[in-house]
């Protein structure tokens, strides 16, 4: 296998569907339930993901119709998980804007090296105003000043990580030499920090990078400093388009194409046929029917379902003014793109996404060829899979589909060891990404 | 057991003397081995101590003669020792100065729930400015500026672990009722937070909160949220005015005497003899002998020890000019109280602490003796353990001591299900703490 394709697993809360805690088997309360959690790493363990991801706003969601999305503090609970699973990765997602680069560096290398360099964190600068009235009476900063404030957060982040000189190896002849370490005295527009860092250097040296947003600040942010970079991509065209963008400005900072991997989400929708996943589409979407996901879509384009035609090609032109400012700029921009490139009718288009990310639905060969087919063209690294409802639609995303990409040569049919900086061919300094 | 002692076991770095990484089995650069944590974990949990202790300063030691006594961030460290050790209860220490209200309260809520219930958050202010330098360019805030900020820190802290009227319970037929949580909305000096907590209502409704500085500011912060107090104390005496001091003070704020612990440091030094945990002591202080005991406190004092008479009275005078601006408060009023009190010699008195806490020195029987008298006499709840080296005196502490307490039926012989809320009997509101 000389090119794999990576897996990694969403697993936050009852699923990645509003509706999942009324469709899952249990409580609809397991999204505060350590146990949940703990079933769902294993159950991707079993199926040898590459890691388990969770997103994250340190904010409680009060609507009452869905589920809270967001609860365990991710690095808390990701040591538990840690301590339980062996192998498998863990991807979390902590906010530039609203932690100190010292503790966040040093929470992050405990768990790094507790678990054996098992740690991917995918750096914010967060959008949501809800978190932000929980952190200061200040809205949230402007877009562009986070952004200027993240680029500063990581380089003070990877300079923690990189005071230690020596590797401490806990053997009886190892003497502690505080000549090893060395202060950053790091004094910049938003952050003064002398270091240097009270974790020594882990077995990965820094953990590896992931990052998500999509506006233009944030494929500048993802070409400078991302390793994994999460997205939204509708089309294959767009994906091409997404990943060139990234890959070219990564390569104009001194960086490798190779270092930048594209794993875009992936929302994959079963059946044992093609019409039973069809039929579970318009059950976890909540609208229970292909009209219900028709009105739906009307709904929110601003169009008027009665004089909507779903056999007519859709244009771009439609969606510029129901563009939600709340919503992260990547879906909105995904929305367009689906629709420029691949000219597709609404009732095509509701069966190509679910919650803004691309959707597969299929039978389990017809979920492994929508897999394997924007891998092979060479254009993504591997997917993050958001199972609708968990733990459900993980169970049986590793019970049919992962066997068939095992068969298929293209996944792994168990774990190396190493990092996940070995497991994702990635390299250990981070001189390349600091520089401008 | 009608009244029982409280054992808490302190586990930071390689034990609590400046040698100790040149004194145990291992390595020296166990500080930053989790398998080293682990180990001395089970080996209280062994013990049935109540709980492992770990205080704490994000910034790093640099002296190369002493071990970093503060490596891996306690909520993590203690999260994955949580997922590995049943029973053992937690405590972290963490800063009101450098977290915000909501990612502790959030990352604390997260180790509670997962634990089942046996944390206990140790909150401080800081004092160093080592700490300071890596969180911004401003000098550390005034003492009285810090007190007041951790105030308002801990109504925030608390509102949070209050802001859900639900206990979720993970059944079948529970429901995601949004009208269970409510938003804070506290606009203070300090904190703007909105609130609710995004992790519901744990097993202990709140963490147990600890309480350590001894100033005045610090004694009243302990009245007003402390549960449990660690101290340190030189002698019966003084031990009777601060526990009384604190538990009049908690009472004026509408607090059961009961609901206060005092639990001070205990540095207990074995040896079969009397004669061999002398010479145990004199290893682990790095002085090597009595004379080397003598010629330290000597320095320590400002004193000439040519000029020393080591068997005549100390008088509280000679240290009123040595005390030491960067040694917390409690360390210089505890070496004036023991001098007060006690009338004891230069040779008495080197024999009476190591590091600032009391010291017992001794046979296993004259170690448990000295632990029962101040229980038994109805000033202190219990002792936070200090082993010199780690692990070793604390697995000699639980082989030899821990025995003959349990057989005096001071200590139980095995634990009790329950959170630390129910093992050290306290109440589950704030309420009468959050009153002025």
């Amino acid at each position: 296998m000389n090119r794999r394709l990576y897996l990694t697993a969403c697993i936050n809360s009852t699923g990645y569907v509003a509706e999942s805690h009324r469709l899952g088997a249990g409580s609809p309360l397991r999204f505060a339930d350590y146990e949940h959690y703990l079933a769902a790493t294993r159950i991707a363990h079993a199926g040898v993901f590459d890691a388990v991801f969770l997103s994250d706003h340190p904010a409680l969601m009060t609507d009452a119709r869905q589920r809270p999305l967001h609860s365990f503090d991710p690095i808390v609970l990701f040591m538990a998980l840690a301590a339980q699973v062996p192998d498998i990765g863990f991807e979390l997602t902590a906010s530039s804007t609203y932690n100190s680069p010292y503790n966040l560096a040093r929470r992050v290398a405990t768990l790094d090296t507790i678990s054996g360099g098992r740690t991917i964190v995918n750096i914010v600068s967060s959008f949501n105003p809800a978190v932000a009235a929980n952190f200061g009476s200040a809205p949230l900063p402007p877009r562009e000043a986070r952004y200027r404030q993240a680029h500063e957060f990581m380089a003070v982040f990877n300079a923690l990580f990189e005071s230690w000189n020596l590797r401490p190896s806990p053997t009886p002849d190892a003497v502690w030499d505080a000549s090893g370490v060395r202060p950053l005295n790091h004094q910049g527009e938003f952050y003064s920090v002398a270091g240097p860092l009270n974790v020594p250097v882990g077995p990965q040296t820094r953990p590896v990078i992931g990052q998500a947003g999509a506006s233009s600040d944030g494929i500048d942010f993802a070409a400078a400093h991302g390793e994994i970079i999460y997205c939204s991509l509708l089309s294959l065209e767009a994906a091409r388009l997404f990943a060139d963008d990234v890959r070219d400005r990564a390569e104009r900072r001194g960086r490798s194409r190779a270092s930048v991997k594209i794993i875009p989400g992936l929302v994959p929708v079963l059946g044992r046929t093609h019409r039973e996943a069809l039929e579970r589409h318009e059950a976890v979407s909540g609208t229970n029917s292909e009209e219900g996901l028709l009105r739906r879509f009307a709904k929110d384009a601003g169009l008027d379902y009665a004089s909507l035609d779903p056999d007519a090609p859709l244009s771009a032109e439609m969606f510029q003014s129901s563009s939600d400012q709340q919503r992260p700029i990547g879906f909105t921009k995904a929305l367009g793109d689906l629709i420029r490139h691949d000219r597709v009718s609404a009732r095509q288009f509701v069966r190509r996404l679910e919650g803004g990310h691309r959707m597969v639905v299929g039978t389990p060969d017809e979920v492994a060829d929508g897999i394997v087919s924007w891998w092979e063209a060479g254009v993504v690294d591997g997917y993050n899979i958001l199972p609708p409802v968990l733990p459900d639609d993980l169970s049986e995303f590793v019970a049919e589909v992962i066997p068939r990409l095992q068969r298929r040569g293209v996944f792994p049919t168990s774990y190396q060891k190493g990092t996940m900086r070995d497991r994702f061919e990635l390299p250990l300094s981070s001189v390349a990404q600091a520089a401008e």
